[in-house]
């Protein structure tokens, strides 16, 4: 089944929205997480840090999804931008479009349990993977692999 | 010299802004720290943690100062209050004041230089050390209990 | 090229030295460590454990070469099935043969240039990578994962 | 009580064995450890090391204690050398006596339970803390500077 698109309010570290072509036929990594998640920050971001320094911008994109569900008035975007500053988070990041009750739009409608969980897209668009929590290294490098020697689609 | 007080804006994690009586005594270990910086959340924040665990609260009293001179926007009260609530910081926490330019009160008047810095003021509350940046546990521990086993003051 | 054989003499963490058909058509990745050498203690050993849980054994061997050039008198028989022991290290590992000089047989065989270095053998019997110091789990698992997906030989 | 001298079958890191005048008045601190035990190469002999580097060589002694229990036949004089070579522990090491048993003399005279255990002897030679396992740095460097601040014998 086709991952829904991501709906998001605002992006930081692009210049513009990304267009569905700039991902498209390749494998995409979503960092779902949020500022204030100790294990977002510990563990998730790097690894998502990780993945781009380690793969070939060809074949995989690595993006951030702010995707905040408590404490929604401690997550500006102004505390974002600062916060990816800080850190030096250097991969774009769309922030979750509210959704109905205190979970955000993207976030419900992809079924993310929690922060941190890193999505895995194919090729097609399709979502292979949702690991929520700590994913060991070798074993995400091997998964990713897997994925981006599928085929192409045309 | 005496170290000049705290200037406070507001204080979390206490009911009411400490009187000087509760700090009177005893060494007071101060972490100025600001939750956008990585180099609190990862060495500063844990380590100001550690030094409440293992010493008594008679002789060492531990709080944060919440010293914000960069990313002002981002950093507002309810940031501040779902970050100590997130990672689990348990100590009563001050915001600094705003000064009269990018650097708040407090931290100029106490001449700290950046964050995180931790400031060890004595029984008789003199200022005897200000750590910024990295300082090893067992130089800290070390230092602390010279401090805690000076006179206290009449 | 075909990698030359390991000659051991002797093998521990296994009944019987294994024989080529324990490895026929898989990928062998072989960690050649001293048990004096502190990367090989940190690094490379727990990285080879990390293999064995990640991969399936149908697909990865993995074994270690215990390969002494230096200090050769504190490196017997006994010593290495104690440390084997208490670092629960599980999988099979050859004892180096004696080479003409200080380098052990196998080592040089192979051009192993010092401790750890990981080799990794595809299905087919080549050599394929030889990773000396610390190579990262992210990038070894993708590639161990392109090995493992080569076609078996006949 | 008087902690019992150490008996020593041999020393090294050392040109002669240490008389008692090496360490008279100091606070003397003992790693007690076995080098095919993982605590004590992970966690015990690190921290020694950081106690070497924390205080005055003129106020805390340290020195490791090598006493075998296990594995026997896997910890000679040469390993233990090469051991400590490799590892870059720099200060002197008494290898633990043979007692009648499986436990070496001084292990045995102290009642020391395991490896790695951190003994920590005052300025006037009494037993003051047998640390079993792991102890933090910060609560260790807070204890040892209590017994360097104890009066020196005369």
């Amino acid at each position: 089944m086709t991952t829904p698109s991501i709906t998001a309010s605002d992006w930081l570290n692009i210049d513009r929205p990304p267009a569905p072509e700039d991902f498209r036929g390749k494998v995409l990594a979503v960092e779902v997480f949020q500022m204030l998640c100790p294990g977002c920050v510990m563990h998730g971001l790097p690894q998502a840090q990780r993945l781009r320094q380690t793969f070939h911008a060809d074949d995989l994109a690595v993006i951030g999804l702010h995707s905040v569900f408590e404490h929604h008035d401690g997550n500006s975007r102004e505390s974002l931008a600062a916060f990816l500053h800080e850190w030096r988070i250097p991969f774009p990041v769309a922030i979750d479009a509210p959704g109905d009750g205190a979970m955000p739009r993207t976030m419900t409608d992809w079924g993310v349990q929690g922060t941190p969980t890193l999505v895995l897209i194919d090729r097609k668009g399709e979502t292979r993977a949702m690991h929520l929590g700590q994913v060991a290294d070798m074993a995400l490098g091997a998964q990713v692999v897997e994925l981006i020697r599928e085929e192409r689609p045309e």
